[in-house]
C-alpha cells in the first residue's frame, strides 16, 4: 500500500495546504506591521553577534581579557545544572579560543579570590510556563558577574556571555557591558518529528544543544504517528514492538534525553497523535481502530483512514493504561494529544459508531471527535497532566488550563483567547516548508495591531517552530532546522521591536557556525552529501566546488511542492539528492538579491561591480558543474537547473548592459526576456534557482522605467 | 594535581616511547620484506575501489543494472542480523543512487521470483574467534547470489557488493564477477580508548558502522583507566558516580552497543586495566589501593603510581564480585584486563606489601604482578571469560586459552607462540601516533620471512588498531581512525601478497568517502573545526580556503612529539587548535611527494609542469593565510608554518629551475638551502608540513648529481 493518489492530492485538502495558505497571508501581513516598527537602541552594538537579542544591552568601556588563568565560580554543586552548564561553558570558550583554562572546572567551581566569573543565583527554577528565565550580566574589566532569581538565568546568561566573546590585536575578551535579560514569550518551542522518520537519539540532543544556545526551552516530541510508534510501552509493548520497525526509544533512553534537556533548562513535552495518525497502533492493537484491520505501518505520506474508536469502551480503558505508564514516564506537566486532521472515513464505514453517534446526539465527526477528547482529558487530569492539542481539540466547555497550539493562525489564539484558553502559534513557523528565515522572523505570535486587551494577551503563552519529518532524515533534518529557527527563537523571546531583517541576518550567519560546536550538521553535511553522489566517477575539484556552487544558490522547491513534482515520496525514499543538499535559504542568493534591489534604488549605482562579479562566478560554474553532473545518473536531473542559471545570467548581464548604457529596451526585448525567465523559473530536480527573483527585479525595472 | 613534569617524562620512560622506537624498527623490516612481494593477479580490476581486497576476485562479462525495481531477498526473517543488514545496504544503495527503490526492504525481503540480490546462508555465526566469515558473491547480468556458511559471511559480503556499486553512461550497475572470500585473520580489532576523553554512545556507533564496512570484526572497548571509569557497576557503584565525572555507560547503553555490534558481526571484547593505571578507581573505593589516599580524577597524562594493592585479601574478592557483574554484562568469551605499565612506586612504599612478597617468595614487581594476574585468573575463569591481555601479563604456567596483546612488536608474538601461547599484534597499529597508512599498511602479524611454523603461525590470531584518547575527542577521534584504519583492516583480511601500497591509496580515498554515510566525521569536521577558530573574525572566502589548504598540506608532529612541545596536555585541554584540525596523514602530501620523486626517478622529467602548479597553488595561499592566522590569537602560532610553506617553495623552485636549466649548483648553495630546509622543518604549532620532503628529495638529487 504505498501512497495513492488519493493520498497524494488528501494533502492539499488538509492542515497542510491550509498552513501554507495561512503562512502566505499572515506574511503579508506581518510584513506590513513590522516594517515600519520603531528601532530599539542598539546604538554600538552592531559589531555584536548576540541571538536572541536581549531585552537591554548596555555598552561600556573597557574590556574583560580572558587569560588561561580565566576561572568562573558560584555555589553550584557538582552534578546540578548551573555546575554542567558552567563545564560546558569553560569547555566551549577553551574550544574557541584555543586557551589552556587551567581550573579543574569538570570537578570544581568553588569560589576562590581569582574567581573572575561569578555567577549568583536564588534557586533551582521548575521546568513549567512562566519560570523565571531573566537573568542580569555585568562584565567588567576585571570582573563578569552573572545574577538571577533562578539557575534557569544563569543558563540563559551563559550563552549571551559566549556570543559576547570577541577578538582585537591582543588576544580574547568580553566587551564591558550591562545586560538585563528576560523573554517576551515564555513557550518557546521546536517540535521534532521523531515519526516519518526516525531520528536517532543524538540527533534530539544536539539539537536540545543548539536549541539551548538560542533560549529555546520546549522540546515539543511528535513520537507516535500513521508511519511509527516511537515509544517503549511496557503496558502495550506491542506499540513499539510491531509498530517501529524496530526504531524506538526505550524507557531508558526517554529518561535520558528528559534529564538531558532538564540540564539545559528545556521542557520535553511528548505527543501522542490521537484518534487519527495512528496507523502503527493498530498494527499491534487492531481492536482498537474503527475498521478491523489488519493494519501495517505506513511508508506513504498524507492523511489516512486509521483512526480509534471513540464508541468503543475498552478504548477508554486503553487509554487509561497507556496515559498511566507515559505520564509517569514524561514529567511535563503538559500531555500533547494531536487531535489534528480526523478523517473520518472509518468512522463513516462502522454501524456501530453510526450507532453510538445517534445515541449519544453527536451530529457529526467533530462532534464525535470532542466526545473523544473529553473521555481523554479525563483520563490526562486523572494523571495531573494539562491537555495540549491543535486547534481542533477546541470545543466549548473544556477546562482554561488547556493549552491550543494554532497551526491555523494568528486568529485562532485571539479567538481562544478571547475565550479564555491559552495558546501558542505554530502557524508561521513549519520550518519543514523551506520558507526564509526573513518570513518567520517578522511572524508575531501578537502581532502589534492585536484586538487583544492586555490581559488576553498574556493567554499567548508563546510559538513553537515545527520540523515535520516528512522530508528529512538524520542527516538532513539539522540543516532544516537550523539557522532559521534562531531567527524564531528572537522572535520568542526578544522585544516585539528587535526586528531589523537586515541585521537578524547579518547575526544569523555568525551564530549558524557558533551551532556547529555543539554537533549539529547543518552546515557540514552538506559536501558530504555531494561527495556521496559524485564518489563512483572520477571528478576534478573544480566540478564539485561548482556543483557545490550551485548548491549553494539553489533552494528546495517551497511548502509541500516537491509531493507534486513527479516523485512519490515515502519513508524509504533516499532524501540524499541534490535538492536534499541544498539550504532551505540561500544566504547568497539573498545578498545578491539585495545588491540587485540597492542597485536599482540607488542613484550611483554603485554596486555594479560587484553585481558582475557574482555573474561571472556564475557564468564560470556551469560547464563544471553540467559536465560532471552529465556523468552522475543521480545528478542528471539538476543538468537544467544549470542550464537556467545560464539563461539567468545571460537574461541580467544584457539587461545591466541597458542600464549601464542607459539604453532603453524594446518593450518586445523585455517581453521576450521575461518569458525565458518564466522558463527559467520552473523547479528542476525540484529546486529553485534563489537568484532569480533578482533578475525578475532587472527585468522588471526596465519595463516600468524604460532606459532609465 | 596536575600533570608533574616526572609525569610528562615518564612518558619517555614508558610502553610508549618503546611502541614508538618498535614501530620505527618494525617499519624498517617490514618494508623490506614486502615491498618486493609478488603482485596478486588483479587484471583488469584497476578500477573496482574493493577494500579490503579479497581473497578472490573474478571480473566476468556484462554488467547487473540497478533499477527501482531491484529486490534482495532470502530466509532471513525482521529482526535478525541478514534481514537488518539487507535493510540497511538497501538503504545505503538508495542512498548513493537516489534510486526510489519499490521494495519495502523494512517489512519484506521474502523470496520472489522478482528477487535479484539473494542470500543464502545456512546458519547462525557466532561471535567467537575462528567462526567463519567467508562468502561467494556471483555477480550475472540477471542475477546476484551471495552464499555463505553463516549469516556473517552475508555480512562481509553485501559490504563487497555495495563497493562494487558502479556508473556508466546507461546508468547504476554491478559489474559481472565472482569473488570467493575469506579472512586471512579471524582477529580484526580496533581499540576505542573512551577513558581519556569520553566518546559518546555515538561516535561508538557510527566508528562500528565504518568498521563493518571494512570487515573489522572486533572492538576493543578500553573502559577504565586513570583518567576515568566508563561503565555502571551495581555492586560498586563509587566506581561511575565519583570515578567519572559522570561521563559513563549505563549498562543499557553497553547492552545497546552490544547488539548494535552484534547486528553487525562485530563482538565487544571490554578491557578493564588492572592493577596499574586505575586511579579513577580509587575515588571510589580508595581501600583497594596500595596507598591510602584520598586520590581523585587524573587529569594529566602519562604513567601514574595508584596501583591495586595485591597484598590485600579484599581486592580479591573486590574483582570477584567485579567481574561477576561484568562477565554477565559482556557476553564477549575474553575479557582484557590490561595489565600494562605497573609503575611500582606505591608497591614499594607499602610495608605490607614488601612484608607480602617476602612472605611469598616474590622477588620483585613483575613476580608480584604474576601473582595478581593469577588470581585474577581464576575469577575471570571462574566465570567463564578467558584472560586476554598486554605483553606484560605473560608468565610461564599461564593455561594456552588466554591471549598476548603484542605493544612490543612481532618478536614478542613470536616468543609467545613458540611457547604455544595466542597473540594479536597492535604494536605497528598505533593509529593514535599520527604514521602513514603505508607503514601501517605493510606491518604484518605474520612478516613472510616469519620462523613460525605452520601450526605456530595458527596462534597469531591477527591484530588490533589503537586508539588511545590522550589527544582526541569525539570531534577529531574520526579523523585519527580513518581512513587508515581502512588499510590495516585490508591487512588483517587480505591475503599477505596483496600490498601494492599505491593501489591501496588509490582505493582508500573512495573507501574514506564511502565510509561518511555511516555517520563518521573524519572529512566534515575538518572545515567545522575551521571555522569555529575564525567565526569571531571577519574574513575572506580566499582566506579561508587558503588556510583550508594549509592544513591540508600539513600533519600533527608524530609519535608523541606533542607531549613535549611546550603545552602541558591533560584531559580538560582544547583540542581544536589547526593541528587538531590537520589529517594524522596529509593525502595531497604524499601525492605531491610521489610526483616529485617520479619526477627525479624519470628520465624525461614530464611531471615537472605538474609540479610547478602545486608549488604556484601554495605560493597564492600564503599571505591569506598568514592574514588571517596573523588576525585570530589561536592561529599565531601556524603563521611560521607559513612562512615555513614560503620557504619551502622557494627552494624547490630554485632547485627545478636548477634541474630544467641542466646547471650545476654550487656545493654551498646546496648546503645553505639544506640549513634553510632545516629550520622549516622545524614543527610549529605541533604541525609539520608534509612536502618537505619532496624538497629535501630535490636537494639530495641536486647534491648527489650535480646539475644532472
Amino acid at each position: 500500500m504505498r501512497s495513492s493518489a488519493v493520498r497524494v492530492s488528501a494533502i492539499f485538502n488538509s492542515k497542510k495546504f491550509f498552513v501554507l495558505l495561512m503562512s502566505l497571508i499572515l506574511f503579508s501581513a506581518a510584513f506590513a506591521q513590522l516594517s515600519g516598527a520603531t528601532e530599539v537602541n542598539k546604538a554600538g552594538t552592531d559589531f555584536l553577534a548576540l541571538m536572541p537579542w536581549p531585552a537591554s544591552v548596555q555598552l561600556e568601556a573597557g574590556k574583560f581579557r580572558i587569560t588561561e588563568k580565566f576561572q568562573a565560580g558560584g555555589e553550584a554543586q557538582p552534578g546540578s545544572r548551573v555546575f554542567k552548564a558552567v563545564s560546558r561553558f569553560m569547555s566551549r570558550l577553551a574550544g574557541r579560543t584555543g586557551l589552556f583554562l587551567e581550573q579543574d572546572y569538570l570537578a570544581d567551581q568553588s569560589l576562590k579570590p581569582e574567581t573572575r566569573l561569578v555567577y549568583k543565583y536564588q534557586r533551582t527554577g521548575q521546568l513549567v510556563p512562566g519560570e523565571d528565565e531573566s537573568y542580569t550580566l555585568s562584565v567588567k574589566a576585571e570582573r563578569i558577574e552573572l545574577s538571577a532569581a533562578t539557575d534557569l538565568g544563569i543558563l540563559r546568561g551563559l550563552e549571551t556571555l559566549l556570543q559576547l566573546l570577541s577578538i582585537d590585536d591582543q588576544g580574547y575578551y568580553f566587551p564591558c557591558c550591562l545586560i538585563k535579560d528576560k523573554p517576551r514569550f515564555t513557550w518557546r518551542g521546536l517540535l521534532i518529528d521523531s515519526c516519518r522518520h526516525f531520528m536517532p537519539l543524538e540527533v534530539i540532543k544536539r539539537n536540545l544543544l543548539a536549541m539551548a544556545a538560542v533560549k529555546l526551552n520546549v522540546l515539543h516530541w511528535h513520537l507516535s504517528e500513521d508511519q511509527g510508534f516511537r515509544v517503549e510501552c511496557k503496558t502495550f509493548p506491542r506499540l513499539h514492538q510491531l509498530g517501529s520497525d524496530g526504531m524506538y526509544y526505550t524507557q531508558e533512553q526517554i529518561r535520558d534525553i528528559i534529564n538531558f534537556a532538564s540540564d539545559l533548562g528545556i521542557r520535553v513535552m511528548p505527543e501522542f497523535d490521537i484518534p487519527g495518525h495512528s496507523t502503527s497502533w493498530f498494527v499491534g492493537y487492531p481492536e482498537y481502530a474503527s475498521s478491523p484491520g489488519p493494519y501495517r505501518i505506513e511508508r506513504g505520506f498524507g492523511v489516512f483512514h486509521p483512526v480509534f474508536n471513540p464508541a468503543n469502551p475498552a478504548v477508554y480503558r486503553f487509554f487509561d493504561r497507556f496515559f498511566r505508564e507515559m505520564a509517569a514516564l514524561f514529567p511535563d506537566p503538559y500531555m500533547h494529544i494531536g487531535g489534528d486532521e480526523v478523517e473520518g472515513t472509518h468512522w463513516k464505514e462502522n454501524p456501530g459508531i453510526k450507532a453510538f453517534m445517534k445515541k449519544h446526539n453527536l451530529p457529526d465527526n467533530h462532534a464525535l471527535q470532542a466526545y473523544f477528547n473529553k473521555e481523554i482529558l479525563k483520563i490526562l487530569t486523572k494523571y495531573n497532566k494539562k491537555m495540549v492539542g491543535w486547534d481542533e481539540i477546541y470545543q466549548p466547555g473544556l477546562p482554561k488550563d488547556i493549552v491550543i497550539q494554532s497551526w491555523r493562525g494568528t486568529q485562532a489564539l485571539v479567538d481562544g483567547a478571547r475565550k479564555g484558553y491559552q495558546g501558542i502559534l505554530s502557524s508561521g513557523y513549519y520550518i519543514d516548508l523551506c520558507e526564509s528565515a526573513e518570513r518567520h522572523y517578522l511572524n508575531d505570535p501578537i502581532p502589534s495591531d492585536s484586538p487583544l486587551t492586555e490581559e488576553e494577551k498574556k493567554l499567548i503563552l508563546g510559538g513553537e517552530a515545527t520540523m515535520w519529518a516528512e522530508l528529512v532524515t538524520h542527516e538532513t533534518v539539522d540543516s532544516r532546522i537550523w539557522p532559521r529557527t534562531a531567527a524564531i527563537a528572537e522572535r520568542l523571546w526578544s522585544p516585539q521591536e528587535i526586528a531589523d531583517v537586515d541585521d537578524m541576518y547579518r547575526r544569523l550567519e555568525t551564530i549558524s557556525v557558533q551551532l556547529e560546536e555543539l554537533g549539529v550538521q547543518h552546515l557540514r553535511n552538506q559536501r558530504m552529501m555531494l561527495r556521496r553522489l559524485i564518489n563512483a566517477v572520477n571528478y576534478s575539484q573544480e566540478e564539485f566546488e561548482s556543483l557545490l556552487k550551485l548548491a549553494t544558490i539553489s533552494e528546495p522547491v517551497k511548502g509541500y511542492a516537491r509531493h507534486s513534482l513527479g516523485k512519490k515520496y515515502s519513508s524509504l525514499s533516499p532524501l540524499t539528492r541534490f535538492v536534499d543538499c541544498c539550504f532551505p535559504e540561500s544566504l547568497e542568493g539573498r545578498k545578491f538579491c539585495k545588491l540587485v534591489e540597492n542597485y536599482l534604488n540607488s542613484a550611483r549605482k554603485e554596486n555594479l561591480k560587484e553585481i558582475k562579479n557574482y555573474l561571472e562566478s556564475y557564468k564560470k560554474i556551469i560547464s563544471p558543474a553540467v559536465s560532471l553532473s552529465g556523468r552522475v545518473p543521480a545528478l542528471k536531473e539538476i543538468v537544467p537547473l544549470a542550464d537556467n542559471l545560464r539563461e539567468t545570467v545571460l537574461i541580467m548581464e544584457k539587461a545591466l548592459e541597458f542600464f549601464e548604457k542607459g539604453h532603453r529596451p524594446e518593450a518586445e526585448w523585455v517581453k521576450f526576456n521575461q518569458q525565458r525567465l518564466k522558463e527559467a523559473k520552473k523547479p528542476q530536480g525540484e529546486c529553485l534557482l534563489s537568484i532569480i527573483p533578482a533578475a525578475g527585479k532587472l527585468l522588471e525595472a526596465l519595463e516600468k522605467n524604460h532606459g532609465k
